[in-house]
């Protein structure tokens, strides 16, 4: 980490109550010793500390252990990295498609038998004009939004709220899918390699997962070092293997050593619908090219020409590895197999067990990997986006004690645990589901842009950009082409899954969105009307004390009742026969004045009728707020609670949804 | 049921809160219609009434659908019974015993091989003696606890508190397996006539547990004429079986088919030790004989002459069933079955497959059903005692809807299941864990009488009824070694385990007593103490309000701490870099007076932060109680609260283990 000024020193000995539940502030801290400093009169800093109790320090240590000390708020990354790296950071998303996209092609022909497999040439050329169109495409929103277009902010702008929500639904559900899909590919290239691990894939797809959850909570920066290694070796072992090929097949290179799986018999006409779900298939290949566009803050100045630059790269290096995957294995008639991947195969064809293969199973692995890890980063800032703007509820917006995005980390890393134990880490059965959100993106982006170069030409013709139109344009068209092919072909294998969930999600952000602004409505209040309502003191308070039986607890209760307020009343359930009769003879004893209503309850309920006698006061007073002050006394171990019936506890839950009642508790500590 | 005076009608239509934490009281109930009734001024009485909530309703339909309308305090019932209706509720316990007890004698055994039989004979006339000898014994306690001496309280009393509670913890362990070891019984004499049901005997077993479960908490009285028909029918069945079995022996009889099972090979040398574990497992028939002492306020006048009758009537039938099942069996060599009780044996032996046979079986299994309901009875009975004397957690004292100690009931209820599903419903496995409970609590009891006859006489020789002491000193030394027989032969086979339970509950008990007494010392306050204290009216209220930001709700809280308050602080901690002073500006905007102390949380922590600078202010201040006005707004729904971070609980958590500190929540209820 190049940047990050030193924080305020961390006191390791100081104590403080965590926000924890475990850590509970037993006693009252060491003297002086608080974890604040005051900088001015009434102006404090906290610092971190541990916290007190057992628990409490064993949940701090691991939780230190696990994802390391806070970090300051001013030590948050503000890193720049130039084209090369750049390409490394986001490029490694769009690249690892190149590892399974071309096998998913291939899957599908191959359900109409060997000969089916011509088709390859067609959809490979449809691809590859597909991405080049995309590439353009985006390179037109970047000269648009020089500082930051992501899809969402696109869509929302030049398109509407609408449009931004479904835009963001998808992303979300695309970038679940990338960890799922990634993870599962990167396990698929470990176990070609090493088959024995075949049968422990889920689980070596879910320890990625967490491996992956803890890291980001941690919070490694985008530090381009890590990525650059992975992407770079996987564009040069995969650039050597085509070359690799080609040679061979030019008869200059090595000799092949064909791997030959099995075909399945044929179980499908070979139809256009086919060809078009095994064009939708591979279309997968397309997803992540838009990273950049959504990272260009991070690149150095100038900004937009060096994103552009990055894209174009990243475009043809698709195209390459693309091309370079699909076309060799087409010629050395590779079947897709359940236990070896496509890039297995082909490198075993060409490189045979040499070490040079298990390099290149590793490159794609790590690759893989690493494009899981950008979902990471970018789901949780999507959503806290979606936070900021009320969409999503706020515990979204909370950054950890490490500065991450904590609850998008975590919800991101369930939910695709999930997916990929559902569907037994398998990337055939998860593709179904994938690039529906994407595609759909990728079309309200492109709209959107339209729609932005025809505003900022003001319906003046003269300034209308006409080139950037044009290409935002025909992206937009084609692109909205291929996401209704996509949704037709997959329909039924899994793509309705996606045209379910989006409605719901978009439904729960359009549902959160407006009980929170109606709550801020409620809430909110002028500068004049709060002035106001500061004039108009309660003029008087009245207060209920329920009293179990006279002790010093329900003492303190009663004469701090008697200090705030100007009418108090004590309350007391009778549970058994007498028990009202003696209450009342230790009164006049005690000569308390104060007045004590009694409610039999021959029933032996104690809340309801409390509740009752609580509320009939509350008309009779008349007062608009009345105060139930409740005695409780307080164990000093956790345990000892089990002892007691935990009444107090138990009014204040009953009491809780009854509008204008304050609730106070007078709480008696016990010793030991 | 005889007794009980109607009480105050239920109104249906009256809402109140339930005491159940999914009975919420929603919303103010209809206007007037609370459902209490005032009798007096300031006296009110509580009916009982349906909750509003929809899970409140559901929750209480259901509760009443199976346990029943909730019954007035004055509907308890006090029943007396005569001498025939007392012997078959009081003796059901004790009888059914002969349906295991000889058998286990024959298990122990055979395990010497077929030779070993002989040693029946010894065992059948110790057992004879033993039960005698305890029959007399307790006659003895009749006559001098006349109003009924329990175990528990004739050891307390006269051994002291310590040989009360090992008594106390005794009796809890046997009750717990009078139910395992009865149900298991009665499930297999089903299973003996049934073999079809043999698989599924532990789902039996569990269903019979719980059908008495809720048929206690129902608060079934103990209705004499429900346990009239199935003591008696068993009586008169086995009394049957004897008979014909002695008239076939002596050829005046039907012709017996006996019944073999191959005898185990022998795995035991023949041993005196075995001999004495043989003695042990049969003193099981035993268990229940101190119920009629326990049970004496049940008894119509004369209660104590009336109930000696009938313990003895008790005791020759015990002997009678007990002598004539061993015997027969002796004779007829049958062999200990997994499959088939020696009792239904003996009866298809004697009455082949014919209809009596199965009224046989029948009237086994009810009886011993109901020998587990009597441990239904007193379970909840001796908890109710011991947390009345505050060894046992208070929830063992209250009387649920029905009037039942469901807490007791409960407790007995899931202990017995889970021991029935650990031994697999097996009688076998269940009684080595039997009986030393028993007999410790028969020891205790009759050390106790003799303390007692000893104490009566006051060192005067001749006022000391030696008859009664030499009965009781008999019983205890008699009871004693037959303790330590059963100790010593069962140990390895299960008695270890109430071994190591019995000194923890004993221990659970102590500790829970010692924290009761000192909490009850804690809280006591005389009327001059309390007349002293109430003098001293906290002279000043120190208030400090957390606020988040400024909106109705902070402000309504603020106004009401000024309203009660002389010195209030308001708090706030800065998670964001620039809230603190964005809350300045709109302080002095509304032209607000209250001091507000603002703390920066770089680490953006913000309850730890809080915590630290309330107990800041609290030392600053010098108040000997500091209240805290948490504002907090309540959503309408409660599904509504997941999109908040609930920080007024967080924050009411957090302040409840740190002594003075009065918490206060001021509710701003959401609309929709």
């Amino acid at each position: 980490m190049e940047s990050g000024e030193p924080s305020s020193p961390i006191r390791n000995g100081t104590k403080i109550p965590g926000t924890h539940p475990g850590d509970r502030y037993i006693r009252h801290v060491a003297s002086g010793d608080l974890p604040i400093r005051e900088i001015a009169p009434g102006r404090f800093v906290a610092e971190p500390a541990e916290p007190v109790s057992i628990f409490g320090k064993a949940w701090f240590r691991l939780r230190r252990a696990i994802i390391g000390r806070p970090l300051h708020t001013a030590e948050a990354p503000h890193q720049r990295i130039g084209k090369v790296k750049a390409l490394a950071v986001f490029s490694s998303d769009a690249l690892s498609s190149t590892a399974y996209g071309p096998e998913e092609i291939l899957r599908i022909l191959i359900l109409a038998g060997s000969a089916a497999y011509a088709y390859t040439l067609p959809i490979w050329l449809a691809i590859v004009l597909l991405i080049m169109i995309v590439v353009f495409s985006y390179r037109q929103t970047i000269r648009a939004y020089p500082h930051g277009g992501g899809t969402y902010i696109v869509s929302r702008e030049n398109l509407g709220v609408g449009a931004g929500l479904v835009a963001a639904a998808a992303l979300l559900s695309d970038y679940i899918l990338t960890v799922a899909v990634s993870i599962s590919a990167g396990v698929a290239a470990i176990t070609s390699a090493l088959p024995s691990l075949f049968p422990v894939r889920v689980e070596l797809a879910v320890a990625a997962i967490l491996f992956l959850t803890i890291a980001n909570l941690r919070g490694i920066r985008e530090s381009a070092t890590i990525f650059t290694v992975p992407t770079y070796a996987y564009i040069v072992c995969l650039g050597l293997l085509i070359v690799l090929g080609v040679a061979s097949l030019a008869g200059i290179g090595p000799e092949a050593h064909p791997v030959r799986y099995e075909p399945p018999p044929p179980s499908s006409p070979l139809t256009l619908f086919l060809v078009l779900r095994a064009f939708a298939a591979g279309s997968t290949t397309l997803t992540g090219i838009e990273a950049i566009s959504n990272g260009l803050p991070a690149f150095k100045d100038p900004q937009p020409e060096n994103a552009r630059t990055t894209l174009l790269a990243m475009g043809l290096l698709l195209v390459g590895l693309f091309s370079g995957v699909t076309l060799l294995s087409y010629h050395s008639h590779l079947m897709p197999s359940d236990r070896e991947t496509i890039v297995s195969q082909l490198a075993r064809t060409l490189v045979d067990d040499s070490p040079f293969y298990y390099v290149i199973q590793a490159a794609t692995a790590l690759i893989l990997f690493l494009a899981a890890n950008t979902a990471f980063a970018d789901f949780p800032r999507l959503a806290y986006f979606l936070a900021r703007d009320r969409y999503l509820p706020r515990q979204f917006r909370f950054q950890g004690e490490r500065l991450a995005f904590s609850t998008g980390i975590v919800t991101l890393g369930l939910v695709s645990c999930l997916l990929v134990i559902l569907r037994r880490a398998d990337v055939s059965a998860l593709i179904p589901l994938y690039a529906v959100g994407v595609f759909t993106a990728f079309t309200l982006s492109q709209s959107g842009m339209v729609v932005h170069w025809w505003r900022k030409a003001r319906g003046d013709l003269r300034r209308l950009q006409w080139h950037s139109l044009l290409m935002n344009g025909l992206g937009a068209i084609t692109t909205g082409i291929v996401t209704a092919v996509i949704l037709v072909t997959k329909f039924i294998h899994g793509a309705w899954i996606v045209v379910v969930v989006m409605p719901l999600l978009i439904a729960m952000m359009v549902g959160t969105h407006r009980h929170y602004v109606s709550v801020a409505e409620q809430l909110r209040v002028s500068p004049e009307e709060a002035r106001r309502r500061l004039r108009i003191v309660p003029r008087r308070i009245v207060a209920i004390v329920p009293v179990f039986s006279l002790n010093r607890a329900s003492l303190l209760a009663l004469n701090y009742a008697r200090a705030v307020a100007d009418d108090v009343t004590a309350v007391h359930v009778a549970t058994e026969p007498e028990s009202g009769e003696l209450l009342q003879e230790r009164w006049r004893e005690t000569g308390l004045t104060i007045p004590l209503v009694i409610v039999d309850s021959p029933y032996r309920e104690l809340l309801g009728p409390l509740v009752a006698v609580i509320e009939k006061l509350h008309r009779e007073k008349g007062a608009p707020l009345i105060t139930v002050v409740i005695p409780e006394f307080v164990t000093a171990h956790w345990w000892e609670r089990l002892l007691h019936t935990q009444t107090a506890w138990r009014l204040r839950r009953a009491l809780a949804d009854i509008p204008d009642i304050v609730i106070t508790t007078v709480p008696y500590h016990l010793q030991e």
